[in-house]
């Protein structure tokens, strides 16, 4: 599979930061561009020798380029105007790494038709509470999943090529239309993090800088994903905001169940509440 | 502070055996029997060395004697009946184990005053979620905190020599009232275990087998606690029952105020509500 002559990190927080690191320390032979809204970041890219350029105004196009989208989700619009600013639309082609694809898509497929064709969507699973380009590392994709999500537009040829590019990022790919990716995402990822943020919310409420003083560390593991990147994840609440309710809706009814349960001291159905949820995880972790 | 002569565990899941391999794997010179409800288990406990008794009727008691009750919740008064049928009242000191600690307290003053003055109530902040002694080890306590909760009938001999015995698995110890251990214990442990069961009922309601195929680590991470012992849990959930629905409550209210937030999309107060809490647990953790 040929490899991109050039690729163009647009966003270089952690995830833009971490795909930057890993081609340098690869076997990958092509150039490699960033762009960032913060001139200090992008400068701090160069001075890494993570990108060959130092501003928007030395960035040389080239044949055969990959535009990598690493932005938070709701500015995705504003980074592809940029991006369409200065970059001509033949022979390039664009991926994402966006926790939401649906949204990328409608936006896309409404006022960009003409890089649709040319757009696969991906998303890396991988991250970390710690954003920013200080953060990133060039093992983040390592043993990671990257989810594909085709659409009808797309080539086969293109999808294999951007296949091949998290591939040599490290990671394996899987592919989801974008409606299953943002419905699973929504139950999986995006559900956990709102919880999250609850549940640290209620906890401080009561006990404030008592919170952690009595924890053993699951605590800390369980409250981890509360310390995410604020702007991030409200895009990610925003742009899949009806499967996110839905998925809340969902945990509200298994929630008041147990709660029933704890309620009236049902031993028996506490025991078969407790076993069934143990059973089913121990099972499906053990076959992951 | 004088060691311990004997020390008799009671109940040889995870926490009891851990602490039966502590004290082999230390430098305590003085002799550790067991007991189990479960007979293999004493024999198990005994072919490895970890006690000196085979069973119930070779226990040979002696004085200066340490009972450690290693039990569900809801066992201990059975545990506690079983232990004073063939133990002597006097030169005996008792502690627990126990999630929660109330319960514990109110069968002592209510049924038991002729141990209640040498009963100090504890709480090692150390556990997994595999159970059994066969996932026991000896490091479980290092650098861990046990909690002491001390009542009014403690003489401040006991309390020192208990916590003396924590020291020598490897934790440190804090003091805490068995109404404030129960309380902060319901918010800081149990409350995040009644999520993650219900959390893990209502993926796998909707996502069944594929839970857990697109997740990059965290998920894991955040349902590894619904794979928790049923029992034990089934019996914290009842014993500290009040507690807990509050803390549901109170999370609940959280919940709703980030639903409706997400619900309106309100840009502006989701960043202020994931920024405040992301700040509260970034310093609390920070300061621990």
């Amino acid at each position: 599979m040929k490899e991109f002559e050039n690729i163009l990190i647009f966003g270089l927080g952690l995830i833009g930061g971490s795909i930057a690191k890993k081609l340098k320390n690869s076997s990958y032979s092509g150039q490699v561009y960033g762009f960032d809204k913060d001139p200090k970041i992008l400068q701090k890219a160069n001075n890494q020798n993570l990108i060959l350029n130092d501003s928007i105004h030395n960035f040389e196009y080239s044949n055969d380029l990959l535009v990598v989208f690493c932005v938070p989700v709701l500015s995705f619009r504003n980074a592809l105007e940029t991006a369409l600013s200065f970059l001509p639309k033949e022979q390039v082609i664009f991926t994402d790494t966006l926790s939401t694809k649906a949204h990328v898509f409608e936006i896309l497929n409404t006022d960009y038709q003409e890089v649709l064709n040319n757009f696969v969507l991906s998303h890396p699973i991988a991250g970390s509470e710690k954003s920013s380009l200080e953060f990133s590392n060039n093992e983040l994709f390592n043993k990671k999943v990257s989810v594909i999500s085709p659409h009808e537009h797309n080539s086969q040829g293109d999808i294999d090529r951007v296949i091949n590019f998290w591939n040599q990022l490290g990671s394996s790919t899987k592919l989801l239309s974008y409606q299953e990716h943002d419905l699973i995402f929504s139950k999986t990822s995006h559900l956990p993090h709102v919880i999250s943020y609850a549940l640290t919310e209620s906890l401080f409420n009561s006990l404030n800088d008592e919170t952690f003083n009595f924890s053993g560390g699951s605590l800390e593991d369980y409250t981890r994903i509360a310390s995410s990147d604020p702007i991030m994840w409200k895009d990610i609440l925003i742009s899949n905001n009806q499967n996110i309710i839905n998925s809340i809706n969902d945990f509200e009814k298994s929630l008041n169940k147990l709660k029933e349960l704890i309620i009236n001291k049902d031993e028996k159905a506490l025991v078969d509440f407790l076993s069934k949820t143990k059973t089913l995880r121990d099972n499906s972790v053990a076959n992951n």
